[in-house]
């Protein structure tokens, strides 16, 4: 199990290298990556640190797609200029995505650390899954908004400030379960 | 642990008759809530079959509270109607929040049943969480809504339609659970 171990962790991490060379992964979380990816019996597979979304919902999931998103602070102009230019086919949704993040555990006592840790950090969305031969947990915050903008005239200014601010909380959040891992994981 | 495990499992159903004979629970769950409790080694301790929610959103969790919800379909305008009599001192949110199930499972083992059994009903959200002795399975819907109304204009027609088509789909969902745990449960 340790030889499948390890080719499953060095699997995952060339992935990472690849996104992080093309600019295809989201560096405002790369610290807690690094950290995860540091210690013996973890990987991280998968995350996003939070981001502001503008989403083309088709009638499912394979029609639907994203048309503009920010992974930093947005300005009102940059989101309104974005809605007033869509001409696509679907109602377009305005999300804000908490950060996620999935850790896969070798054994079922490093996932109960990971849960453990976000226990600690005050974090409410996590959980583990099981996977074929290791454990997933899947990691959330709980900062978000999701409507269909399409049918409403809102006050931008106003929801994009909301927006900003709750990217900020996901942040200071991302962080909490970092200061908590070292703490527990050393 | 034999022991403890009935003592939890008697206190919790306890609490849900007590729910039950004052109209506490949710009703529309309770096919499901019947058919896990009747399973050695599990016991539900919370649920909401999905609804729809009018949410006095304060600057903190405290002050945060529910001003209105159905936990069914609604009529246009019993929700105009909700907001447009809201004269609470916080901004009002609209959200429609998806099914949400706890389950907590004896053992491990027990745990690994359930997670296998929402991986096989296509669910998308849950996971376990330790609790002191006992394993501790969020399961939630994905279908959900969450944004300031009271910074926009909607056309609330629209949105409630919509709010409704994603309680049915919340509903089928969670038939699904029922019948994937049916399958393995037996």
């Amino acid at each position: 199990m340790t030889r499948q171990w390890e080719e499953f962790k060095s699997r995952a991490l060339s992935k990472l290298s690849y996104a992080r060379e093309h600019n295809l992964a989201d560096e405002k979380i790369f610290y807690l990556l690094d950290y995860i990816n540091s210690k013996e019996g973890y990987v991280t597979t998968s995350s996003c640190s939070g981001r502001i979304l503008l989403l083309a919902k088709g009638p499912s999931k394979k029609e639907t797609y994203m048309y503009k998103k920010w992974h930093d602070k947005a300005t009102t102009n940059s989101v309104v200029d974005a809605i007033n230019s869509y001409d696509g086919p679907y109602p377009l949704y305005y999300k804000v995505d908490p950060f996620i993040l999935h850790i896969v555990a070798k054994t079922p006592e490093h996932a109960h650390v990971i849960l453990r840790i976000c226990k600690n950090a005050g974090l409410k969305r996590f959980g583990m899954q099981l996977m074929r031969n290791f454990y997933l947990i899947e990691i959330q915050g709980t900062d978000k908004l999701e409507f269909p903008i399409a049918l409403c005239n809102c006050n931008m200014d106003e929801v994009v400030g909301l927006s900003n601010s709750l990217l900020e909380r996901t942040w200071s959040r991302t962080k909490l379960f970092y200061l908590s891992a070292q703490e527990t994981l050393k």
